[in-house]
């Protein structure tokens, strides 16, 4: 593998790389959280590449995002208090407007003008608040991905976060490369997909190496006659499954599947299925990875179901079988962080199922040059 | 601002300074702790500027402060045992006089000349054992502040210690502008301060702008007709307050205040009350702040009121909110601290109430200048 | 005191040594673990000599040591699962042989070559795991200690493991001068050979200075006509002690010691016991001390007691003291180490009982300077 990971040949010897780790990259919409989440009043810290913010929404309505610390002392703002479309920092009352100038100066009539903190944009679409931590001259709205698809009230939707002691990238790779559902996962999510033989992966994990690259991300997309979603509602009848699974810069997850009648595969030919094809269950899930220093990472993941298509019980079953798995998840990518920390000067072996994750660190190298 | 932290006139840019942080003045007194909690036998691990000290009172009731760690290979004498005036080492048993000498070596008649540890000049005086970390031949017992008051017997008192995971110039900082008791005590100590609209300060607390320079620190004093203690005890009547607030080298906060008849403050044309006024409430608080290490300081605090003025319910009311009070600046000055940790290279915006920490902080640069 | 820890003469003065911790020794034969814990199926952790491994038991019965990270992405071996002789990583489902190639890769037929692992040699012997973390071509299993007394059916044995914050150095010096129980363990196993008086030390700890250098290690041995075994069974009459305690490199400690009928020792002239003489009691302790990181450091002990000599409920009893003393040993060592860590650039005065200390770290550094 070079630098950006190229697929060893049979038989090569592994490549030094400089590191499984990848820097932020700060000039992109990043999701910062779930936007209902921050309800009047409420200051959330995040931190988002490495900048320390404060979010909170102001009387009007609208999403703030500040630098988490006051121009006077240093002090949290995320210990102030929201006031108006304001923040005052609760260690010597100085308030802040939400363009992060200073409106009021207690003791003082004129505040210098050195006396205002950074603000980020921050826009709230399709359930999540997206945050810009790079120059904000280039922050443009339309560059934030169409998750249009969240606001259909057809949906039974699930959703939580949760943080990794590990650098994104590592959480990235582990969604770029689904063939560890068959192992990792072998008694959650990937108990109906599971192998009869060991060493033996059944579709459609094992289509990495289908992997298209987009213009910002990574599509596999394909037809599996007689599959089966990875987590399918019980007495679903069988059909032939499609799935299309994007990957997109900087780190998100959006994967749509459906299993049809027998036939609409053939039907098809190989194009995704139309309109008029009406899925026996249909299933969403969106997964978002966010940079907040070097070595942690907050992970946000949504999964929807078709109410139409299974109970409320049997999709909260799902839903509790998929979190253990997001843990087991974890446990895994802080392990092989910690693997990483204690050993610098890497040597990897790649393989065939690495395809996806080393198109997608391709694109992540280009734009990350780019980022300065 | 400077290096110092001069203020910015309104309207000026924010300054690069190197640090809010300070490096601990080591030929100074420092409070080791409250004599009364070091009784024979026990062994008080301390941590002053750095150094590692064991303190204990030997059979003569003398204090004795040691390095915490035994010449032999360097065993903590924390773990060790009082005998007499001396202190054994549990390790291997070597036991040390009270000026650091090895006075018994077992298994071996004569010690080497080395085998010794470093002893400290330590000093009880009015409740506190005073500390001397650098040169012992610099420490005149005469700098040791005066609280001769602490003796007086018209006192309820109530003291108290916490640790701040802080560099201890961010605690100075916090004494010697009082204007955040308007903002971060607004629910316990600020409370009959507090400011019935956002952004006006009433006094004593904004009276930061009188400050005048001791010889070893800094004054704020003055007269407030119609003023309350920041904790007065409930039925006490209204009159003239009258407050002096000292904050010494290298972190002692001495405030002693009182509210007297109506008229008095007039009376006196701007000087402190005299021995003929008798207050109608007299308080008194005394904090002491030591610097472990870079980021660790110990905050020892001292509250009383005059046993006569408030029954002791209600003064063991004001010393809970107090405490809780004391919490709230941990928890700033913490998230302070990880603010200025995670983003060297400061550039701050200075205000008009910085105007004592300024001063202080330029004595200190002058002090810690001599003080290699 | 020179780099090797020379012992000074009275009224010498302490000299400057590089330091008390060590680097591991990675040729030589290290303690990994109880054999009997490592049952089939399960996948022990351990850090030995900085590198980390998983240790295994094999379907064929054989312990296998692996590094533990996969060499595709460097997820812990330890999270996966033993299959037969191999080991399957349970990421991406790569399955390793007990030599570390890969035996099967899901999803692709043939594995490139780098993708192996490193295999540690690995022998279990006399109830101990023991692994060679350097150079395999050098691993000689006849450099194994003999520890063959531990298959003898005479003993009732107890064995356990704990954790040290400190570096091995430390932890081996805690076990060549035994004048630290008089004081250490004053309470637990220093109860029946306290010292009368403070400061006089009763044999056999203080033997120090008996101590001969064995090819590799130290030995202390001798006759204590009226001693006591640290941990003696109530109810054993007087007699004659011996005792032979080796310590072997890199941290091996073997004690053996037995009372004997009033006489014995005068009739051995100096030598140790003979087949004919029967040992009234008769005791036995293994203690090893491994390396995991530069200041962390496993420590496994082994004490038997014969048993003919004494109660199960008695044996029980020695044991549970005994585990109060190695707590003991462990905060003093903890506490020694946090000392060295804050205070670089050591200066020790040496005393007649580091003979033994000198003797085997002057053995250590020969071998450091050879583990190139």
């Amino acid at each position: 593998m070079d630098e950006q990971g190229e697929i060893l040949p049979p038989g090569a010897a592994s490549t030094r790389i400089a590191s499984l780790e990848l820097p932020p990259l700060r000039n992109a919409w990043h999701v910062a959280g779930w936007a209902a989440e921050i309800t009047e009043g409420v200051l959330a810290r995040r931190t988002v590449c490495d900048e320390r913010l404060v979010l909170y929404r102001g009387s009007n309505g609208k999403l703030v995002a500040l630098q988490d610390r006051c121009a006077h002392r240093w002090a949290p703002l995320s210990m102030g208090r929201v006031e108006g479309t304001g923040l005052r920092c609760m260690y010597h009352g100085i308030k802040y407007g939400s363009d992060g100038h200073c409106v009021e100066l207690p003791g003082q009539e004129k505040a210098p003008t050195a006396l205002c903190v950074r603000a980020y944009p921050i826009v709230e679409r399709h359930r999540l608040a997206w945050v810009w931590p790079g120059d904000a001259a280039r922050a443009d709205e339309n560059l934030i991905p169409d998750l249009g698809m969240l606001d259909d009230p057809q949906w039974r939707l699930y959703h939580g976060h949760l943080e990794y002691e590990a650098n994104y990238a590592l959480v990235n790779d582990n969604l770029l490369d689904l063939t560890h559902v068959n192992f990792l996962h072998e008694n959650t999510l990937g108990r109906p997909v599971q192998t009869a033989a060991a060493g033996e992966v059944r579709p459609p994990l094992a289509r990495s190496a289908d992997a298209q690259r987009l213009e910002s991300g990574v599509r596999r997309e394909g037809w599996y006659p007689g599959g089966r979603l990875v987590a399918t509602p019980r007495g679903t009848p069988d059909g032939d499954l499609w799935v299309r699974t994007d990957f997109l810069v900087p780190g998100l997850y959006i994967s749509r599947g459906g299993i049809y009648a027998p036939g609409t595969a053939a039907a098809c030919t190989g194009s995704p299925p139309q309109s008029r094809h009406r899925a026996l269950c249909d299933g969403l899930a969106v997964h978002a990875v966010t940079p907040m220093t070097a070595r942690r990472t907050r992970y946000f993941y949504l999964q929807a179901f078709r109410a139409s298509d299974a109970s409320e019980e049997e999709t909260e079953a799902i839903w509790q079988i998929s979190k253990e798995a997001f843990l087991e998840d974890v446990r895994m990518i802080e392990g092989q962080q910690q693997n990483i920390a204690t050993h610098p000067g890497l040597r990897l072996a790649g393989i065939a199922a690495d395809r996806s994750l080393v198109m997608f660190r391709g694109l992540m190298k280009t734009l990350l040059a780019r980022d300065k």
